[in-house]
């Protein structure tokens, strides 16, 4: 022994080395133990994250325009209800963010009291959703935003009202200039799209489920990791996938109402024109489905419980027992997550000017 | 001198008093030059607090609950579309925070289309007026906020509906219980006014003017200043004052579309039944003024311009100069304030249960 401490005091240098390599061993192996403890995850866990995966912060694709800017820009676009003929409709009307993205009917109300033929998703998450509208007939949230908004039965504008309106006030054209700088021209109507879709995209909700999914294994009850086991037992997750557990693939579905009425809606048909499209519907979103009743493409069953005996017949062709199914809601109400603060907060729009369209009720 | 000296080395006491006394001189003249600064208000500063005063903090009056849970109830209640009969119409649906508490148009448009007879004043500052509606038939801002649920041209609603609505929902029946709790059955129609009515009370806005009246001689800009020193000197404070310059008398008003038509609303008369009441409206506050477009109490003017003109012709018998108009128009610009941040937040509401009643679009 005394014959190492000379040695170690005879090369000073070794002796620094060796102390920094110790030090750097015992850091390592702390590092392991924590990253170890983060990763260890349950076989349930696993399970999940096979089908689906933590929420990230926002859905910006690469290269795409995600300034603070164009964020502020569609949340006032968002709640601009001049944009609508009427100018009293905007996006939140329909969806509400006081009441999760929806409003709560089975379908909507639009210009002229007039009612919607299916009903209104949330906005919220929307924009994982790999094609937007029950027939994915928009490629993604920009697109969909600007459809709503010349739609007769919602806000019945037309894109020249709408840029006339923009155009009336300084504050929106500046704000547009800022945004589009690459853009001679700003102010035009795929750009009130891509606002809008900029906003809806960090419209994420972030769920018990999410933190399940991130390494704490206790975010969801005992009766909810069942509901979870039983859930991918019943196969739920072969539609209800992906980032936001569904809004990937079209199936084919008829309500109980429409076969009782005989009246069925005819989804991705009326977009594609193809025969083999005819009543299949895009799968819809499970996240914050505790909320976002009432349930299916007509908004025709208000119980959330019982839309999961629906879907489980009409997609699988199981009947579930009454304790599967009490399982399989509770583990969906874990999917019911949290709005950001910046999303719930209302934006004061700038004021009409004389050149800015005055409302009109007529249909 | 020596001898001063002397006498007080031979009097210690009296020198520490001396001393004190002295420090408390200098004190007291540096105070009285630091409040002076502050008090030492502008003659036209001195004008305006003769008809108005700077914005409180709220609106409460003595022995009000002015709790945090009153305030948070009534905000989750103004947002709240399912006490209307669609259950897509709430309080904000026609005073609409993002454009300063109204809807911009002429007359509003309630349930299954239809439209109100009268242009809907703004919920901000309401809490000031001395009565409610242009003809005063509500007393405050609590009776105020329960008659447009109930209005079949309004959320067309039942006040059974609203509370069984409002008691199908656990969170609102805990809430109510948490906020009235002297009171054996809290889940009353008239907490639903008295929560609202305590949300309206912290909606106040705090503008130029506001600083002005604080002792900001330069809160307002030179054409402000003018517009002021007009305003006065044409007398419009005369009905324009108080805390919310307005809100607080009736003046005989006739608009120049109905003296077109022909067809005049009765006012005051309505509520009171009074031939002396007939045609008398209350006077509108003029604060936000800019944005609570369009104007007098059929919505019949959208320039504020224009109606300077005609209020001044109709009230004072004034033909006001063009330069006359355009300071007191820029006057009444400053009159703008802010919206506190906490108004502007939107709650989420909580879910609905089997016992929540379904939407109703019939008339």
């Amino acid at each position: 022994m005394r014959k190492i401490i000379s040695i170690l005091k005879s090369h000073k240098n070794i002796c620094s080395l060796l102390a920094i390599a110790f030090a750097s061993a015992v850091l390592f192996v702390h590092c392991s133990e924590q990253t170890e403890r983060t990763t260890e995850l349950t076989e349930l866990q696993e399970k999940a994250l096979s089908f689906t995966s933590p929420m990230p912060e926002h859905a910006f694709e690469e290269g795409m325009n995600k300034s603070d800017e164009i964020i502020e820009l569609g949340r006032m676009l968002f709640h601009e209800p001049r944009i609508s003929k009427s100018s009293i409709i905007s996006c939140s009307s329909c969806h509400n963010l006081t009441t999760f993205g929806v409003d709560q009917t089975p379908v909507s109300i639009g210009h002229g009291w007039q009612k919607g033929p299916l009903n209104a998703p949330t906005v919220l998450n929307a924009a994982f959703h790999k094609t937007q509208f029950w027939d994915g007939r928009a490629k993604d949230v920009e697109e969909q935003a600007g459809m709503p908004i010349l739609d007769p039965l919602e806000m019945a504008a037309t894109e020249e009202h709408v840029l006339e309106v923009l155009a009336s006030m300084p504050e929106y054209v500046e704000r547009f200039r800022a945004v589009f700088t690459d853009q001679d021209n700003p102010l035009v109507y795929e750009n009130v799209g891509n606002a809008i879709g900029a906003f809806e995209r960090i419209l994420l909700t972030y769920s018990p489920f999410d933190d399940f999914l991130r390494g704490d294994a206790n975010a969801l009850n005992e009766e909810q990791k069942k509901g979870l086991e039983t859930f991918i037992e019943v196969g739920c997750q072969t539609c209800h996938s992906g980032q936001v557990m569904g809004g990937e693939i079209f199936t084919f579905f008829q309500t109980p109402r429409e076969k009782e009425t005989g009246e069925f809606h005819k989804g991705r048909f009326d977009f594609t024109q193809r025969e083999a499209d005819k009543h299949f519907f895009k799968v819809p979103s499970l996240l914050n489905i505790e909320m976002t009743y009432p349930y299916l493409h007509d908004g025709s069953v208000w119980s959330l419980s019982e839309t999961v005996n629906i879907v489980s017949e009409e997609m699988l062709s199981r009947e579930l027992t009454p304790e599967q199914n009490h399982l399989i809601v509770e583990f969906l109400k874990s999917l019911t997550g949290e709005i950001p603060a910046y999303a719930l907060e209302l934006p004061v729009l700038p004021p009409s000017t004389p050149q800015t369209p005055r409302p009109r009720f007529d249909i």
